[in-house]
């Protein structure tokens, strides 16, 4: 998928099934969202949740229950078809992957978009500094650490972490960049040391695909949406349907967000 | 109440019901917060309201049903009975003021916890600006202008706005320096002339005091944290606990947020 289309004519080709890869490198100007979708009944424990573990979880925008237009974000959007992965758990399993969730949808889901690190790596880019994943178009690598977030009612589990191999030279500076970026996870939460946060191998990522760490590079590491999917786990949440690691929601918000400082 | 009290020891005066002052100007090193408690029936669409007015409503923190510790915000402390003041909506009307709320507390409520202006109020005064409101400690002038909220589910109406008056050559300054906290309202929403936003006669606020604009002062308005009351009235939302205003919520998190940028 050309990495110029607008955020609406990817949106349609997820519609239509015509795009299976990673949203990493796509529509430098907006931003990217993780999804996650729990009945209404569980939605007020998330949604504690995400205010109480705010590097994982920035809330981006909550729909109204059974709302599937996200008029915040991209309005005109139907959260059911327009991502092109989901995942449905089922009491802490995986159960199914799919490219829409339009018969599993009903009045009473509440869908919740929160941040992605995805948002800064064009900011990386724009200064110079090689973002492997989006040069290979590959999905980022992602690791449940044994960082603990917050518990908020019936929700507790890991941190799961994003790790990009960047120059030690460049890690201030990366650092300074992402910081910029609260509503997409800000500043790396762990640079250096796996074991640190309990990552014992760096090649076997729980999501996504394993990179490579050069010669004069460092593993550096922010907190990743993806973390809701551990808690499913952790916490075997009866139901949960999420986007497929990697595959985002392509928002129509400005990457900076729309909120000045 | 002396200004270099605790937040803590604040919080145990309010308590105990021997202060009855606006928070403004106490607490300089922390975050000040609105408060709105709803049956939880109510609670998903009022979280999905916040997301989506962002600007009125920062979502700092929800507590899950029945839990009244903010364990983000304020470990220890009780929403119950840690607040000067509190106000009882029942279908859009005001219905009760009283300085706690233990005998209407029961396990269905959930709290949230929105940002406020006086958070920055110390930045201002920091930086050589004036604050008349926290100089006087009066009850900053608070207005419902003609702007309108982002509707979600049941909720709608008004936004809410306070008024500082500024001097017109520090106005520049007052917008930059409040811009760098989005977690408490950010940038001024307009600046200069009540109409543009429905305001007909400063001397009559809808809520706090009145205060004169000097000669070569202008208004400068943001958007206030009292908006769900407002929305409260205008929605006649069944049931519905805020904080009276100008008498906050004080909480232990830093004044800059915990989140870098």
């Amino acid at each position: 998928m050309h990495a110029t289309l607008s955020a609406t004519e990817l949106r349609s080709a997820a519609r239509r099934g015509e795009w299976q890869g990673t949203t990493a490198g796509h529509c430098p100007g907006q931003q990217q969202v993780n999804v996650v979708i729990l009945p209404r009944d569980a939605a007020v424990d998330f949604a504690a949740f995400c205010t109480r573990n705010p590097r994982p979880c920035p809330l981006v925008e909550i729909l109204p229950p059974g709302d599937p237009e996200p008029v915040r974000s991209a309005p005109g959007a139907d959260i059911r078809t327009d991502i092109a992965g989901y995942r449905v758990y089922r009491d802490g399993r995986l159960v199914d992957q799919r490219s829409d969730i339009l018969d599993l949808w009903h009045d009473d889901l509440v869908t919740f978009l929160l941040g992605c690190s995805f948002t800064f790596e064009h900011a990386l880019i724009e200064a110079g500094i090689g973002v492997r994943n989006v040069a290979r178009q590959s999905r980022v690598s992602m690791f449940v650490s044994s960082l603990k977030c917050v518990p908020a009612g019936r929700f507790h589990g890991p941190v799961v972490v994003s790790m990009r191999p960047i120059p030690v030279a460049q890690v201030e500076e990366v650092t300074a960049l992402s910081a910029r970026y609260p509503h997409a996870h800000g500043a790396p939460i762990h640079v250096g040391n796996p074991e640190a946060i309990g990552i014992t191998d760096l090649s076997k990522p729980e999501y996504g695909e394993p990179v490579a760490i050069d010669p004069g590079e460092v593993p550096v590491f922010w907190a990743c949406g993806v973390t809701p999917q551990a808690v499913a786990v952790s916490a075997r949440v009866p139901f949960m349907i999420t986007h497929e690691p990697a595959q985002m929601f392509l928002t129509d918000l400005p990457r900076e967000g729309d909120l000045p400082g």
